[in-house]
């Protein structure tokens, strides 16, 4: 029982790794099962599917991810410090997740969502339901700026939904330029997007 | 020669609505083969291999696209509304690209450059190559802002990316949720990054 369910765990990391460094439709069963070092027969035991893996690598990656996330939305920080360090977490994560070839891989979840929105509509609700966790996190965040009258009232909604996109934004242009430091350097502007529309 | 410069015509269509609709690693150059309804050894005659083709394509893109997006930020309009026109143009693009599955199929150059990124070092700096000169084209328009004092004196390039960033993000949001009219509700933040920071 311990070791199928470490094989289960090592198919999920190996397909988490192997995707999050290339792309879903560039990876395979069979170059998962290799690395993982286990047989098809039992990938298949626990994953019907390659589509039922890639759900189970969203919720896996969600996981480590919501915990940064509630570090990062709930620490000490006065609420908009907090959304300011939201690009800073964003460059952290992405310093770290280099692929075999020195390139940084960008957000798992907008690279999945990118790629399969178009090709596979359960992983795309999937993924369109994490971006409403992640904008629900930052919604509440605002809103507490906006109680605690840091942040003047605003549509905290829209804001949040502007907040991520603009996130996603910058990390697909420091994945196309191949330097994390711009997620850094453009993070700055992520509070503009709590000012006044003029 | 005007049937077989029609033939190369057709394979770059070809790719480009395929790869488009789905993603670069899930069209083979048979399919588009048979979509262009060319032989293999036509298309081996004018591109050397998929990342040829794919390098033409983003051009062939580019040379549509580049109209498009002179049209916007050369209107008649001030700097500021031609910058607030930029989500309207991304929001009518992608009104009508939707694939057969009634899926938008979101941003071209976004989508190869998330899915390509770590796999293809030359469609990578291609890609980046085309963000820059947008970034350029809409730090032109801020530059034009500053300059007849509609915009203060702001930092127009990292401004400009923000600026593209921002809509990558949008777009990355209304595909993921399927939604084109996400990039028009969503569009009304961008002129916020105009904004003092603070």
């Amino acid at each position: 029982m311990g070791r199928t369910s470490n094989a289960k765990e090592r198919i999920l990391d190996s397909a988490q790794q192997l995707i999050h460094a290339r792309s879903y439709s560039d990876v395979g069963v069979q170059e998962i099962c290799d690395y993982a070092n286990v047989k098809k027969g039992s990938f298949y035991y626990y994953f019907p599917s390659k589509q039922e893996l890639t759900l189970a690598v969203i919720d896996h990656i969600w996981d480590q991810f919501q915990v940064t996330l509630q570090q990062t939305l709930n620490s000490h920080l006065s609420p908009l410090e907090r959304i300011r360090h939201l690009p800073l977490m964003a460059y952290q994560i992405n310093s770290l997740n280099i692929n075999e070839e020195g390139k940084i891989t960008g957000c798992p979840f907008g690279n999945l969502a990118t790629e399969m929105s178009t090709q596979d509509e359960k992983i795309r609700l999937h993924l369109d339901n994490i971006f409403t966790k992640i904008v629900s996190q930052i919604e509440q965040t605002l809103k507490e700026g906006v109680q605690c009258e840091e942040i003047h009232p605003i549509d905290t909604h829209s804001t949040a939904q502007a907040i991520f996109a603009y996130l996603e934004g910058i990390i697909l242009l420091a994945k196309t330029h191949n330097q994390p430091e711009m997620i850094k350097a453009l993070g700055g502007h992520i509070t503009q997007l709590i000012s006044p529309i003029h």
